[in-house]
C-alpha cells in the first residue's frame, strides 16, 4: 500500500506499530526504499516470518522487536486451540520464527523472552495479554535505549559546535538510524537529537556498497527528518578528512568485544584509519546488547559473514516504475562479499551506549556496564 | 562492430591500432566493456574528437595516442587543400583536438608534439608521412614506458614469491592497464610481467565507486589474460589487509609531485592507511611524465576534479541486450562526487616508474631523474 497512509509513518518516523485494533502488525517494506513509502500490514504469524525472511525489514534491533509482535500474533492464532495443540503451535512458531533469519542474536533472543514470559500462563486471553506486554516492552525499551544514545552522542555534536560555532560535520557508514531500530536509530540517534535541538548539523552519507543501505536508506531516513546531508561514495570519506570537512565519525555496531573491538558492515575500518590519520573523533553507537562480553579480539574472534557475491556484481536500483538489476562486473570474473570488518579498539575514541559514553576499553566499558553482561 | 573480429583486438591485448591499409584507427569503444568487445574504426578527425569527448576511450595515456592518431588524419585530410587553407585546417583540428578533454595533459602534449613535427614542412605528402612517423612514435614510446614499468614491477612480485612460495596476492583500485595505454598498462603491467614468467598471481580488483573502472574495465582485462582475480567492493581492501590476504598494493598515478605525493582515483588514499596498518607495501605504478616537479604538496597543491553528482546517483550496468541505468540513491539526497584523492608520500613504499623504482621522496625521484622535468 502507497499513497496517503505513508504520511503517517513517515511522520512518525518509527519502523514498526502495531495497529490500533491490535489486529496486526505495521512495518515498511524496506525492499522499496528509497523510492516507493510501502506500508505493510502483517496480520499474523507467517506474514511476520515472510517479512523477516525476505527482508521487508532489517537490523538486528528491528527484528527482535517484530519476532516480540511475530509472537503475539502467533499467541492470537491459538487462542481457540485445545490447550495442548495451543502450546505445540505456539512452539512450532517461536522455531519458524527463529529460523527465519539463523545469525540475528536479537531474533532468537527476543522469541526466548516471549516464550519465558508465556511460560506459566495456561488461560488463551491471559496468554495474549502477557505476549503483548511482552512484545510492546522489547519495543519501548530499544525506542528507550536509542532515545538515550542519542542524550549522550548529543554531548559530542554540542562540544564540536561550541567550539567551531558553524555547521558540524558527522560522518556515517551504513544505515545505523530508526530504521534498524524501532525509532531514534544507534549512530542515527545523536544526529536526530542535535537536528531537534537546533544545531546546524551535515550528515557525510557513505554510500556503502554492495547493498547501498546508505544511499537508499539513510540518505532517505535524512532526508525525511529534514537533516541536511550529503551522499559519497564509500571512496571518498579520507579525501574529505584529509580537507577537514569531517568533524566527526558516527558509525553504528553489529558486535562489540569487551577490549572495545567493534564489528560492524564492511569499510568501517578504513574510516577509523582515515579519522586516525586525520585527527577526526570517530565513535561508534551500540545498545549494550550488542556487546559480547566473552569475546577479547575482535579481529580473531568475530566471524565475518561471507555474502552472495552476487550483490556485488549486480546492482538493484529503481527504473521507470520499479525496481530493476544491472550487472556491473565482468561476467567471467568472480567476485566475493565480505559483509563485516572489524574495527580494533585502539582506533576508536569512544562507544556511546544507553548508559553513557567510555572509552574502547575493558576498563571504560566495565565503568559503564559493571557486571558485564549480568547486568 | 562486434563478432570474429573481437578476437583480434583481444588476443592484441591493444586499445589502439592503425588499420594496415592506414586510412583509419581502430579503438575499443570502451564504453560497451566489459559487456560487449565493440571495435570502432576511425576514419577522420571528426570521429576521433568524437570517440575522445564521448569517452568511447579514456586513461590519459591513450588520449594522447589517439590525439596523435587524430592529427595525422586532419594532415591526410588537408591534403588535397591549398596550401594556406591546409595550415589553416590542420590548426583547426589541433583546437578541436585540444577541446575535446581540456583537463587532459597528454591530450594537449601529444598535439602540440605534432604541430612541432610538421611546422616547417611544406609538401603535403611529407607532412602527412612526418605526422604518421609522430603518431606511431607516441604510441611506440608509451608501450616501451609501459613495458619497462612492468619489468621493474615485476621483480617485487618476484621478491613476496621467493619468499612466500605461493599465490601473490596483488590489490589494485582503479583501471592502469593496458585500456587506459596502449599496451600493458601502468600499475597493471607488473601484473602480466609476472603472469608472462609463470609466478602464481591473484589480483583483488577494487570495483572503484562510482564509475566502476575496476569491477568493468581491470577485471574484464585480467579475464582476458587469464590472470587470476576476484571483484571486491572498495570497502574491502582493509579487511582482507588485516587478514593477511594482501601482499601488495599496486596502483597507478594520475599525477605525481616532486616529492611523492601521488593523486589517484578516489579512495586510493584509504587503501595506502590499511597498508600502512597491516604492513602492507604500497606502490603506485607511473611514467615519469605524470610527476609535476613544478608541485610539492600533493594535498595542498593538487585540485581535485569534481564530477557530476549523478555519476553516483545512478549506476550504469548491463541489463538483457543493452547498456541500462538504475537510480541507487535517495532521490531527494544531494550527493558529491570527487573523482581524485591524493596519497602523501610517508604512505607510499616506492614509485615504479619506467627508469626503475625509488623511494617516494624528491631525493628518490631525482636519483632516477636528476633533470627532474627536463630530461
Amino acid at each position: 500500500m502507497t499513497g496517503p497512509g505513508s504520511a503517517k509513518a513517515a511522520g512518525a518516523l518509527q519502523s514498526i506499530w502495531l495497529r490500533p485494533d491490535e489486529e496486526a502488525v505495521c512495518i515498511l517494506d524496506q525492499r522499496y526504499l528509497p523510492f516507493r513509502l510501502v506500508i505493510e500490514e502483517l496480520p499474523g504469524l507467517q506474514a511476520v516470518c515472510e517479512a523477516i525472511r525476505d527482508m521487508h525489514l532489517r537490523g538486528a534491533p528491528l527484528i527482535g522487536v517484530a519476532a516480540g509482535y511475530g509472537m503475539y500474533l502467533a499467541c492470537k492464532e491459538a487462542r481457540g486451540l485445545p490447550a495442548r495443540r495451543a502450546s505445540a503451535s505456539i512452539e512450532e512458531a517461536a522455531r519458524k520464527l527463529a529460523a527465519t533469519r539463523p545469525t540475528a542474536v536479537n531474533l532468537a533472543w527476543a522469541v526466548r523472552r516471549q516464550l519465558q514470559a508465556i511460560a506459566g500462563v495456561q488461560d488463551p486471553e491471559e496468554r495474549v495479554r502477557a505476549a503483548l506486554a511482552t512484545a510492546r516492552g522489547i519495543e519501548a525499551e530499544d525506542i528507550e535505549c536509542c532515545r538515550r544514545i542519542g542524550e549522550h552522542g548529543l554531548a559530542l555534536i554540542e562540544g564540536v559546535y561550541a567550539g567551531k560555532r558553524e555547521r558540524v560535520n558527522v560522518l556515517t557508514h551504513c544505515n545505523a538510524g530508526w530504521l534498524a531500530c524501532v525509532r531514534h536509530g544507534t549512530a542515527s540517534a545523536p544526529i536526530y537529537a542535535a537536528h531537534r535541538a537546533g544545531l546546524p548539523v551535515h550528515v557525510w552519507v557513505d554510500e556503502t556498497r554492495p547493498r547501498n543501505q546508505g544511499s537508499r536508506l539513510t540518505a532517505w531516513e535524512l532526508a525525511q527528518a529534514g537533516v541536511e546531508h550529503t551522499v559519497i561514495a564509500d571512496n571518498t570519506g579520507g579525501h574529505l578528512m584529509q580537507h577537514g570537512l569531517v568533524d566527526l565519525v558516527i558509525v553504528g555496531a553489529d558486535r562489540a568485544t569487551r577490549r572495545g573491538d567493534v564489528a560492524n558492515k564492511i569499510g568501517t575500518y578504513l574510516k577509523a584509519l582515515a579519522a586516525r590519520d586525520n585527527g577526526v573523533p570517530f565513535y561508534a553507537a551500540l545498545p549494550s546488547s550488542t556487546i559480547d562480553w566473552s569475546l577479547d579480539d575482535g579481529l580473531a574472534e568475530i566471524p565475518i559473514e561471507e555474502r552472495d557475491a552476487r550483490e556485488l556484481r549486480v546492482v538493484e536500483g529503481w527504473q521507470a516504475e520499479g525496481l530493476a538489476e544491472v550487472l556491473v562486473s565482468s561476467p567471467a570474473s568472480p567476485a566475493v562479499n565480505f559483509a563485516f570488518d572489524v574495527t580494533p579498539a585502539r582506533l576508536v575514541t569512544g562507544l556511546i551506549t544507553e548508559r553513557g559514553i567510555c572509552a574502547a576499553s575493558e576498563q571504560g566499558l566495565r565503568s559503564l556496564f559493571p557486571a558485564g553482561g549480568q547486568a
